[in-house]
């Protein structure tokens, strides 16, 4: 739904709202999607966000309250009676319980535990218990599995039986009478078969599947790796516990993208939208990096410290070229350290071709510092010095795209192996990205262009 | 398949291939999943390939070519009999089909084409056709179609004849005599009703759908939002056209943001993973922007070189913290880029929230200002100053700070607002990302630092 439909839609509803026309406004809202009744909900004052939800059919009022935000669910929670709160969570399918319980403060899980039955007690504890992170946290216990032996009226007839409570449908899973998966089959493969043909026949027997330990990221690999629509979830002993389906995934290579790009930009990741963000949160989650950076950033500082005399009797215009050559290096590093950390996340690069990174990288930057050198000598020598007058000797020129040729070079081996070292040290590579890249690369060409400098010109 | 399995495979597989143990090598091939092996092939020598690939079955050589890299496909094609390649093409879906299509040469075109019966090349040539990064160039359009008045048996009956040719049956689309579509229903719905039961009294007749010229990205967004495994393509006048399916969008999401994350750190994307591209290739993306940057630098230089005897007249100090400057003020102006970028990506942020996050990151920006430079003035005052000895005097150290909160509270601004500006100048946000705004708050602070040491200290 585009912004202006939204806007004139809560128009709408806020006059039904204060005209009492209830019988209109629940026809309204349970004609949107849910997504989009939880969008408006969202945008609702506080007071006005129960008695709209409360309009809601008992389907629709679960799918909705899933798609809302934490502090909307948590308004709501607070404001329900158990008997709501029971019909909400019963509706809901289990993953998303779990998430919602992981985000709630500790009296409102209470509440919802409190109403559950003993059945989903128990599974909300057990898939509470894997590492954050994990497949077991995102992966759904509500699946199809079928015998072996049965014929494929006996799998429909089972499907038809129990569809209407599953989340998917469509990827069957064969278990054996200790639970342990011994195949898969789709509603497609049972399509194509008679009747009376048993499973045995044509089950798929190699089975790809994650334990519930493994991490998520992986998880999602996987899927699109095979391009599944689910995937099983084991234990260390091949039982069936769960599936993760693709929508599920969808979320978690959004997230894991938002993560990366917030930690390669120096930022805390947070698993809430900025605009959700109070300032104080948004201020925690940069204020640590900022500090460390700038401390760091300090010591190239007392590099020109150390050599501020020198260059200044050399010729003052040296000062004129620190800048270009600390942005083109910092530059020139995150192009590599980017590069590197996404192909290591879609797993296109790997920790044993480290070497033929550095190889292809010192390549590249030799023939990426070479054009740059020239360009900076020619901008210098013809543009600065013979037109602008400027006093910009040839030996000057020179030393300054030497000082650049060396800075690229060595900014690109950085950045290309700093990402591949955090990975063997089982870092998150997205860790050592631009800022702390560019934060040693500037010492480097300080003291690179300084020694270049005294050594060129100094008489 | 972990590296090493695969280590050991390509092993194996050679041996046989060299001791002509075509039977045992065969059946080897056939049991691996496809992806497992184009990525087997791609990582033989060109001669291996062909002779291996002869001994995939019909089914397993189509799916295997669709994921093998594009050279490895190139180098197949031209080894290829008419009749080889008439198998392959004849097997595969046609969204796949395009895709091929679109990455290789001119005359491997052609026999691709001239290969295909004519409701193919018709079809082709019809997705061809639409823009760039378009729904029309990732849908399928080899999907269910069923009439309202068919019965739940019917619509079976429909499926269990149509389904082995179809990459997708769960999602079933209802059109009228006009093509035009009227209603979805999926495969669950039909098994949760009886087999008399008509179509029209349980079709979902609020059909979210794109238009065959939407963005890609836009498709991701709504299959994303509102949870689909698959969404409709129609024309506009809403006749149906084909389906994108949810793995499409795995592959374009991971595509888009690998895409934003090259653009912010200033390469120009590639379609082709890091260790697929030539050295030159690479130089290609990146030295454009090496460029540009460098020239735009030089500007800065400029600021220096007018205020340079002015600053060393006052104190040498003064610049070691340019450095810790520029450097902080890059970095706080990234952490605001990458966020609103990343925001605006996911539809997080819009333009109409332009001042609300002007406003945001002005209190976030002035906090974290304020943290910063406390911690300058003591640091600077404190160690560098009492503790080292150097000539730091409060007045310096004043000078310093005030310059850092300007330059933070600055490079928020920019760093928030230069996305937002290009969002709604229909630009890509990422474009003026890290690099350009370094280099805009670079120059920024670099001003207001001389400004400030002038006014405070000069006698």
């Amino acid at each position: 739904m585009e912004y202006e439909e939204m806007s004139e839609l809560k128009e709408r509803v806020l006059t039904l709202l204060s005209e009492k026309n209830f019988r209109e406004l629940k026809r309204i809202i349970n004609e949107l999607q849910p997504v989009d009744t939880a969008i408006l909900l969202d945008e609702m004052n506080d007071k006005d966000i129960l008695p709209i939800f409360r309009l809601l059919s008992k389907e629709n009022a679960a799918e909705t309250f899933v798609e809302m935000s934490y502090d909307g669910q948590e308004l709501l929670l607070n404001s329900f009676t158990d008997a709501e709160l029971k019909a909400v969570f019963d509706e809901m399918f289990l993953d998303d319980t779990v998430d919602i319980i992981e985000e709630m403060p500790a009296n409102v899980v209470k509440r919802i535990i409190k109403q559950s039955d003993a059945e989903t007690r128990k599974l909300i504890n057990e898939i509470l218990k894997y590492p954050r992170d994990s497949a077991g946290t995102i992966m759904t216990v509500e699946y199809v599995s079928l015998r072996e032996q049965w014929t494929v009226k006996e799998c429909f007839d089972r499907i038809r039986k129990i569809a209407v409570d599953k989340e998917t449908i469509y990827n069957c899973y064969v278990t054996d009478d200790k639970r342990k998966l011994i195949g898969t089959v789709t509603v497609k493969d049972l399509l194509l078969h008679d009747y009376e043909t048993p499973l045995t026949d044509f089950m798929q027997r190699e089975v790809i599947s994650v334990e519930a330990t493994d991490d998520k990221e992986f998880v999602a690999q996987q899927i699109a790796k095979y391009d599944l629509s689910a995937l099983p979830v084991v234990d260390s002993e091949n039982r069936m516990l769960g599936i993760v389906t693709v929508d599920d995934v969808l979320d978690v290579m959004e997230q894991e993208a938002t993560e990366d790009m917030s930690i390669m930009a120096a930022v805390t990741p947070s698993t809430d939208t900025y605009m959700e963000q109070s300032i104080w949160q948004i201020w925690k989650n940069r204020i640590p990096w900022l500090l460390i950076l700038m401390i760091s950033a300090t010591f190239t500082g007392l590099i020109i410290n150390t050599f501020e005399g020198t260059l200044h009797a050399i010729s003052p215009l040296l000062f004129a070229s620190i800048p270009m050559l600390m942005d083109t290096g910092g530059n020139a590093g995150s192009q590599a350290s980017v590069t590197v950390i996404r192909g290591l996340a879609l797993d296109e690069i790997r920790p044993k071709d480290a070497l033929k990174v550095l190889w292809k990288e010192i390549r590249v930057s030799a023939l990426l510092a070479l054009c740059l050198s020239v360009v900076c000598f020619g901008k210098l020598y013809l543009l600065d010095g013979l037109a602008f007058g400027n006093p910009y000797t040839w030996d000057i020129c020179l030393a300054v795209s030497l000082s650049l040729f060396a800075t690229v070079v060595l900014a690109k081996i950085v950045g290309c192996m700093m990402p591949m070292l955090a990975k063997v040290c089982k870092l998150d590579p997205a860790v050592v990205a631009s800022p702390f890249i560019t934060t040693i690369v500037d010492a480097l060409s300080l003291i690179i262009f300084c020694l270049i400098s005294m050594g060129l010109l100094q008489a």
